[in-house]
């Protein structure tokens, strides 16, 4: 197996200097071999965090993943999330918030939704929103925004205290990939129902969204809950990368089946008498 | 692809008169192979009902699961729901109802979990459980329980009209097996968590669980919400069984690419000008 060979975002970071059609680490032949050959290893690893979690073990993952339209989120979950058994998996897609979650704090809606013991969590869109659509369209003011920052990483420094290793993934996209990504949608008609008119309106917002994912990068990634920004426009890339990001935390967690706590030859004699 | 010759339960069924170690309509090799074949069939027939459903469809699948201990549901979810993007599944496993939930009605906890537009929800245990432990462990009185057979099948037309189609699934294993599966997990250290000694609790009032189960699902199979009763001694079977259950009621549906209620030209063009 290779190792992706991506560091954490830190507070001298320039993501205008990504370049995201590279894919440092691996060729696209070994990528795609690799991806599936990964499926058994993770869906292992998982099963034995999830055994851990039910003899005491409190620890979790959770994948957060950020990006612009058109970037793979969705071939994330399909190909690195969907080659784990689904009941160690707990998705949620975080939406414009709905009338209810509007009168809470930002962080309302997302507390409930994070992966409880053995599971891995996966976050698409999250709690970030709320300092990047909400800098770049004006729906919070600056100072609330100014504050989230702050919110935000105590808020991940508890949840990471409680057990949850948390890895948090921008997918990085070229505005020309993005483009050609929107115009084949526009192309399919089996592709049609991806395509929103609202795309093109965000689209042109494009360098404020850069700008606010600069910001937000820089000033949340944290040892508790690392940002990696993913070079994005080969999709083999970065499906391989987020599967290492996640087998790599996974390794390092090492779960072993546990030791459990009744008695298993007195067991063995109540079953053998049924 | 072969059609699964299972049938509805229907009035006059027999719990006991079905052979759990049959496998009509196929054998090892040809349910092996189907199985991953089928996966893209699947995945792709729900994609489909999920891009309808971005458009005004109102259509979804619910696949309930029941079964005695060790019949396999995990690995109907593993193995066949796994095929299918995670995105466009959610999956609920019902445990013993919390203090909150007991304050309730027993549909309560229910009605939440269920599919939304475009998703196959799956139900690991259901409402059933409040006629099948509730009866065989007194939980509930004999009357509650002849009460719940009619709220029941009220309650599945009532879903079954808003757009889901439902398929009810036990899976059915013989004692012995479920002695042999137990067994094994008390032999392997790997296995030992998946083990509770509680299991042998159960087992011992099987004659009485057979006995909920030929009640339950004779008084609450309808064309509406159907039982099929899967023999599930070959784990291989009852896989391909419960995949073309699935498969022929999405094949039913024939969900299609929807209509968009844009201007796919105008919007070609707004693109261009970005």
């Amino acid at each position: 197996m290779s190792t992706v060979p991506l560091k954490p975002v830190t507070a001298d970071f320039v993501l205008a200097d990504v370049d995201t059609s590279s894919h440092p680490g691996v060729d696209k032949k070994s990528a795609e071999k690799e991806l599936l050959s990964n499926h058994d290893t993770l869906a292992d690893l998982q099963e034995r965090l999830f055994a851990e979690s039910k003899f005491g073990g409190t620890r979790s993952v959770l994948l957060v993943l950020q990006a612009m339209d058109t970037a793979g989120k969705g071939g994330i979950i399909r190909h690195v999330v969907g080659g784990i058994d689904p009941q160690g998996v707990h998705i949620h897609a975080f939406k414009a918030p709905t009338e209810e979650e509007r009168k809470h704090d930002f962080l309302w809606r997302v507390r409930p939704q994070l992966p409880t013991p053995g599971i891995i969590g996966v976050f698409d869109r999250s709690h970030y929103e709320d300092v990047l659509i909400h800098r770049v369209r004006g729906f919070s003011t600056p100072e609330a925004i100014e504050e989230r920052y702050g919110i935000i990483t105590d808020f991940e420094s508890e949840v990471a205290a409680a057990g949850t290793t948390i890895i948090k993934v921008m997918l990085h996209i070229s505005s020309a990939e993005q483009k050609a990504r929107l115009s084949e949608r526009l192309e399919r008609s089996d592709k049609h129902w991806k395509y929103n008119p609202g795309d093109v309106d965000e689209r042109k917002l494009w360098p404020a969204y850069q700008e606010a994912y600069q910001i937000a990068l820089t000033r949340t990634s944290t040892p508790d809950a690392p940002w990696y920004v993913v070079p994005a426009d080969n999709k083999w890339y970065a499906r391989w990368a987020v599967q290492n990001l996640l087998l790599e935390a996974l390794q390092k967690l090492d779960p072993q089946w546990p030791s459990v706590d009744y008695d298993v030859e007195a067991e063995k004699a109540r079953l053998a008498a049924t």
